[in-house]
């Protein structure tokens, strides 16, 4: 038997592995090519009776470090942890990067969003931390032993008994400022169509009166009181919150903030207003934050996982829809201006109607409502080179409709089964 | 050889496996640490000639348990059932909370769908079975013996030709009183236009005569006999089903009996209706539920198990869609409000069209028309910034179309598997 | 030592399972339960030196075998084989209505979507086989020897160079005959729109002449030169056929066999039509069956795999489309009569306009054109009541459209992949 | 013990395996089966004490070919790499075409999706490969020490500061034009519409002055600013490219080379376009192109990697979307046809008002329309049967836009895969 014959024994973990020295040899190195060197058995557990080498590791990925000695390629098993690998590589130090291309498949993308949804969910528990930090360090004053308290009563309205009545006391006054929104906005349509006719249209309808900004006081009580209570509810927020930095940052505190002043502004220029009530309509407009205050009874309701999913994964595609938003943009320009030539060009000598666009921005609104598939229908191409372009910008926004969808679905999937994980992670450690 | 390179050998399941003592040593109080004592060869099953320790255990996860003493990291297999794992992970005495957070993605989402699967399906058999708990429970009386039979005739069309038979009729039935209530539609139209053209009109046509609802008799006679038909069948159905708050709990049965009065309420008030039309409408309305029992076709047919199945998964994220159309319907309230402004504000003073919106309302209605993309066009921005706004609404309404694919796809893929499975686990239970 | 703890070993294909008597009695009555009895070593192949029992068998899954002794349940790893876990446990004598629904999960999707698959793949090979066994069986007539190249030149454009000449030159015809088709139209057109002026406006323009349908006739020529090409092209693909009865069940051969007519028709019937002018407008409607014709460019192109699997998918779920279209139906009538009474009901009377819809037929249509998202707005709801019934259906709309994309995906996915696979088998036994 | 039972025993890298000789015997002509021949002991390494073959191969695989003989039905376990499983059946000499179907569906996709990856990923790499070689073949001349810097400062924005400079300077020239492009349009606008009033509305405005096409000059002199910088730009990055051939076919930049040109012509006909404005509307239909400029853009953004899958993804389907915008195509011929016919046919005589379509041309614009659910609503169904054609459309267009969604999704999820592996093993590699 000549010596490329010659076999060496594993013991790795109790299992035994037989092969040829010259396989071991095919990458020097190695600490598996060392156990051919003559010194081998003094720095190896060696057994001189079985003939033994013996390695305290785990037998699974071993067979596939062997296989990578026999047939120079590294590959593994399917679905194998990504930590689990490396570490048992660098035991018999071998670089990762020797995996071959397909087995890569086999590793990777729970990884990184396991990675990516930690950062998401470490997010979420800084601000109760932070709260106890700051009970520790302060403990025997009085705001240190209240905040907790009153912050989660206002923020958490499931903590809590008082808590609950605080949410629902401030859900009606919620629902309160939009009706009367909605109520505010009648006084101020009507002073404006009254306004565009008497200007507008002076000679089909004859109106004595100068018209006026009339809008029914009692409405405007009924706002100052929900501001008010508004305003309460925001000075006790932001004065027991632990974050201020963080409260600001977010963006519904600031149109919270915001829209605490338009109604003192109304208040305190009502005499203006009589004069100048464009005024009136641009602070009706500064109202929509109210709308906002609407987003605040998602908190009321206990999202489902699914759906915290959702908007977790929406956050990370942020840049993708810009991108892609992008791209609508420019269909937009592109299938405006080729509208706008199409029928500029294509229009018959002996057409007798109205076109019924006046300039490019109109085609460029065209073009969107058409890529939407929309399709109000107010703007149509009335030649056929116009409709060959229309044609062409429907087919394109059907298709701009499907892009966002494999994006989303891929991110989501993986979100989802981590987050189904981590919940099942967490109902375990409880028990 | 020192003590820390003792080695210990333990036969599971008849493999050898071979560590370090100082290796299991590790996480003390586990059962294999205990193993490292002096007194564990009296406690365990211990073979003094071979120095093995057996445990009559499976081999397969084995060699993950001793990974975790190697590597202090718990892994396990690509698509380890969760059962399994327990019942080992409990053997050796090691906490499930402790596999690593990559290895939890294997493991789970395929039980959970599992449990909810089941539960839907016992669901579905629960009439049967209380059917039989009836029949053992009172066993001579004449009901008993009928009931099963009557019930099966009324409710399962395909259980015997009588039930087939039956099926047809009550079909035939359904189609003619739809036939009928599109029917009936035509008088109250007539009756409502010549109604609105005196009021609205009087100065274009001059009717002479008072209009009056007439509705052609034979209509209301033939809708007659077919709830005569109803009620019938309603009856038997109520009277032999075997769990009456369950059945009165479907709201199809609820809508069911609802049906039945209408046309009694017209037949003894026709003197009535001859003077205050508005009431034949509200019948007529009322009549809509008629359409309903259209519904019960569907049971006609076998339905396939996919659509079983679509069916289940929409009951599954009923909360999930009630969450996303509370979203739509605060988009419908935000863009409402910016395009009533917007037009408002960039309306050009020299415009001498109609504003075609006359109340906030009809904006939240072009907000939605615009966000489903369905975009009617009779209202549309006339001002380059209600063009703005639109151009939002209708970019905001394609991705709100996207936002239910993917949680509609996760579950109904994981639902449609498992149905797959259980149909193939009844045939191959019945082998 | 007592009997409950008396050993007993298994070597499966080499490798040694070693357990205790008591574990295989669990399950008495399969094969391993019998090795426990006193005279198996005579039955089963015993090595009485090793004490071991021998079965040639594989050692993979035999471990989880063992485990359904040790857990009492039966479970398989990932992925598994159907066949190979049902032979297998075959052989223990075990059966496979044992295994946990976890592990169902493991088996079955790819096993069923081949089945299915295979029996599409064999269906299009039929025709090759019959026509070879045809020539098999009356090999030397005339028509034996001519026929399968005849067929294949008219069937198979990429068969040799006289089937592509032959597919371009029928392209040319096909193109041909449409753009007769839509020139026919003008001729017409002319008459219709003349005709309706008289009988509907005679107030507004008074024609002295008779209107009378005036084609031209070199269309009507060309027409018929084409219509001869596709007789010829027609009776040669029939009388070649090898399977009559198949080629008439072909929809498509049905429609190019309509289509030969309206043409004779019309040139022996000049006389009349100049008199009956409806007639040519029914023979135009039935020339639509030549627009069918341009499904055989398909057939010109070699279609790429996915697309194939895309048509095969469709046909699989065909019965599921249909169910939904039902849906869809059940909704149009639904939202249909709710629209119908909502206008009715909600109009104020002081409405000084046109209602814009006649019967419930026409709400319908405003229902379906709603549900699809395409929202013409020729028919909108003026009242609040009427609207909001209308967000209701846009809203359904929407959720409908989605409905079947999960059962679309799921079964493309599963045929996709197997089509993938079928193609590389082929490549390999090929080679 | 007869011969039939005669065993034989395997250490495949020091795994045993033992079985039956006339297992092996099974397939003739295979490694296995001449172990089973008198002589095998002198041609492979036999160890005469153990009675052992000894073969240095993985022990993983050759339990499945084990199972071959076993069985008659050879698989593979989970998730198998192709190449490891054909290297295996190789040394084995079984042909990998015996693989059982059920097992081809583990093997392939990832390959072949890796494979095509690859390729696309090699393409992107040619171009600084080619400047390499370049560099290395004439080193000392003065434009391959320049070529790399000046080419990349022009096309890698990301390179340098000076890059980054030039990329910034061309955004705003790329915004410039755009915007000038805006303006021009209105001058072009003017002219058609007094063009149009004079020529068609005759009786309507009575204009003196012929009309003339009147631009105002600063524009065209910003313009031709704009465009001496692209030119210079253009000239620069043609000459510094390092393949002339490549750059030629990139369809930006023969844009890029025709935007040159609109503007001089325009310069050196200004008396003639004075005479002939339809000219100055082609040139300024032309001018489109530099809408394209504003592709560029995306350049000075570094793309996500999801949205270089996506591009790649959509490259990969071109072909499948031609096929389905040709089964769109006559879905538009077919449903504008039945449109046409069911119009014609159904209108009833007394109907008094115009069609509001003039041909057949008109009917397939309203069918795309429809099938896109666009839906603009400027041509719609009068009569019932041509509302029942449009409702088919309108289905069959909702089931249309689902038709890509699958192959898309399918594409894309490989490919994303793949690149997500590729990011990392270049991550890997690096370090």
């Amino acid at each position: 038997m000549d010596g490329s014959k010659e076999k060496i024994i594993l013991n790795v973990g109790g299992i035994r592995h037989e092969m040829y020295c010259s396989t071991l040899r095919t990458f020097p190195g190695t600490k598996l090519c060392s156990l051919t060197e003559p010194h081998a058995s003094t720095l190896y557990d060696y057994n001189p009776i079985t003939k033994e080498f013996f390695f305290d590791r785990s037998a699974q990925l071993f067979g596939y470090v062997l296989s990578y000695y026999r047939t120079k390629h590294l590959h593994c098993p399917a679905d194998t942890c990504r930590s689990v690998l490396e570490e048992e590589l660098a035991f018999w130090e071998i670089s990762d990067a020797q995996l071959a291309p397909c087995c890569w498949l086999k590793l990777t993308n729970k990884d990184s969003q396991l990675e990516e949804f930690n950062v998401w969910d470490e997010n979420e528990h800084t601000d109760d931390e932070r709260l106890v930090v700051q009970v520790e360090r302060r403990d025997f004053s009085w705001r240190a032993r209240w905040q907790p308290k009153i912050w989660s009563t206002f923020e958490k309205p499931f903590s809590s008994l008082s808590a609950k009545c605080l949410a629902i006391i401030s859900l009606l006054f919620i629902i309160g400022i939009v009706i009367i929104f909605c109520e505010e906005t009648k006084a101020q349509y009507e002073y404006f169509a009254a306004n565009l006719t008497i200007f507008g249209r002076s000679d089909v309808i004859h109106s004595i009166h100068e018209p006026y900004y009339h809008q029914a006081p009692y409405l405007l009580h009924l706002e100052l009181f929900c501001v008010l209570w508004f305003t309460f509810e925001f000075s006790m927020r932001f004065f027991f919150c632990p974050d201020k930095k963080k409260f600001l940052r977010n963006p519904l505190n600031v149109a919270d903030f915001l829209s605490l002043f338009p109604v003192y502004i109304e208040l305190f220029t009502t005499e203006q207003i009589q004069k100048m009530p464009s005024l009136a309509l641009w602070l009706g407009f500064v109202r929509i934050v109210y709308l906002l205050k609407l987003l605040k009874i998602i908190k009321l309701i206990e999202t489902p996982l699914i759906l915290r999913v959702l908007s977790y994964t929406f956050k990370s595609i942020i840049q993708e829809i810009c991108f892609l938003l992008m791209i609508l943009a420019f269909e937009t320009l592109f299938f405006g201006s080729l509208f706008f030539y199409g029928e500029l060009l294509g229009v018959h000598p002996s057409y007798r109607g109205d076109l019924h666009f006046t300039d490019i921005i109109i085609c460029f609104w065209w073009a969107l409502i058409t890529l939407t598939t929309v399709g109000y229908g107010d703007i149509i191409p009335l030649t056929t080179f116009g409709q060959v372009m229309a044609a062409f910008a429907a087919i394109f926004g059907m298709l701009t409709i499907i892009i966002p969808i494999p994006i989303f679905l891929v991110k989501f999937k993986g979100y989802y089964a981590t987050a189904i994980t981590k919940q099942k992670l967490k109902m375990s450690k409880k028990q």
